[in-house]
């Protein structure tokens, strides 16, 4: 029998890969992890991944706080005062400026270290094809997924599993698995911004706003008033 | 010009470890990093660490304390009243209880944080081959070693490798690798027990004894009276 932990933020990707675990697995096998690592946008994080979790009726969210482990002026998702850009991902080149210094490798081994803790043999991580496209984020690659899942495998005496099942798809695909599997899309919260209400400008904001259009479908989110795409 | 981070945690195998980055690298571009994550030893681990690193003359020794990252129940060498098993690792069958869940997944991914925040381009890792023998470690092991260093590498932008110099170099070989290099082997320290000397006891001091015993010298440091095998 397997036991998944998820690793869900609440926004679109992960909840959606939750949402496949609960399918696959049940939802009394399915555990979720959120992560506290200093985000400025931590705790509408906290509340979209909670309002997900109850709706899939998951076992459990655990919420992991390890705020002292990243350096806060390394990305400007945690340095206070500076604003997130108001651009696409794709007028971003090189280093993104919401790349957070290898965040996921990181966040991935204290998840492995809670999936031995609590006995789950799967970490199911929602990283997707548009993450690693043009190198954005690095540690979302099917390179760095690959050789994460290798160490995780070897590292935890074979106990242990990695699986990105998102990893090919695009945020289109995404959302499109998702009204498939009717994944509580109108819970998810993507933004980057420390607001109640999502800022549709920034590049996770725009990423969903242009997937829903693309698909002639208005985003079942609100957003800040006249900021949406939709 | 290579900027090396050396994990130290005072032992024998991560001075000799530091002291071949010194070599190699120069003591100007060698910084250690020790790690406090919930270890009984802790205090003495990074006394040792201090006394290496000042005797190396490094630039400096940074201490992470991680210590909410591992259940305390999960390893003898963090559980309170749980006393460290007085054998060989010879006698150790399948998972060790000095193993510790996913540790140096863990600390490694923190000391690629650390390396990329104060800008260094090299990880040096101080694994050797008995520690990966028998699967005692399962995360010493090469194949561990080569998963992690890849997604070190993809995972920071290329900006990051990870080297494990000793991987193949079994207890008696970093020993004559330290001894050529004039390593400060009598400033290290081993031991897995909360107390001011070795105990000569657990698993690492035996490793250590009978690795100078093979070579007919005697272990430079003072064990608790009457405990040592030399």
């Amino acid at each position: 029998m397997t036991e998944a932990l998820v690793l869900l933020s609440g926004g679109l990707d992960s909840t959606v890969c939750a949402t496949l675990a609960v399918q696959r697995f049940g939802r009394t096998n399915v555990r979720a992890l959120s992560f506290t690592y200093g985000q400025k946008h931590a705790h509408w994080e906290w509340v979209a991944a909670g309002q997900v979790a109850a709706n899939l009726k998951l076992v459990c969210l655990y919420d992991e706080a390890v705020g002292n482990l990243f350096p806060e002026d390394a990305s400007t998702l945690m340095k206070q005062g500076a604003p997130v850009p108001e651009v696409s991902y794709h007028d971003i080149e090189g280093v993104s400026p919401t790349y957070v210094p290898f965040r996921n490798g990181t966040l991935l081994s204290i998840a492995t270290i809670k999936a031995l803790s609590v006995g789950c043999d799967l970490i199911y991580f929602g990283a997707h094809a548009e993450d690693a496209a043009g190198w954005a984020y690095p540690d979302c690659t099917p390179e760095f997924i690959g050789a994460m899942a290798a160490a995780i495998y070897v590292g935890t005496y074979h106990k242990v599993r990695l699986v990105a099942p998102l990893a090919d798809k695009t945020k289109v695909d995404v959302i499109k698995l998702g009204l498939e599997l009717s994944a509580p899309l109108h819970l998810t919260r993507s933004c980057y911004v420390d607001s109640p209400l999502s800022c549709g400008k920034c590049p996770t904001c725009r990423s969903r706003l242009e997937a829903f259009a693309s698909l002639n479908m208005v985003d079942p989110i609100e957003y800040q008033k006249g900021e949406t795409s939709a």
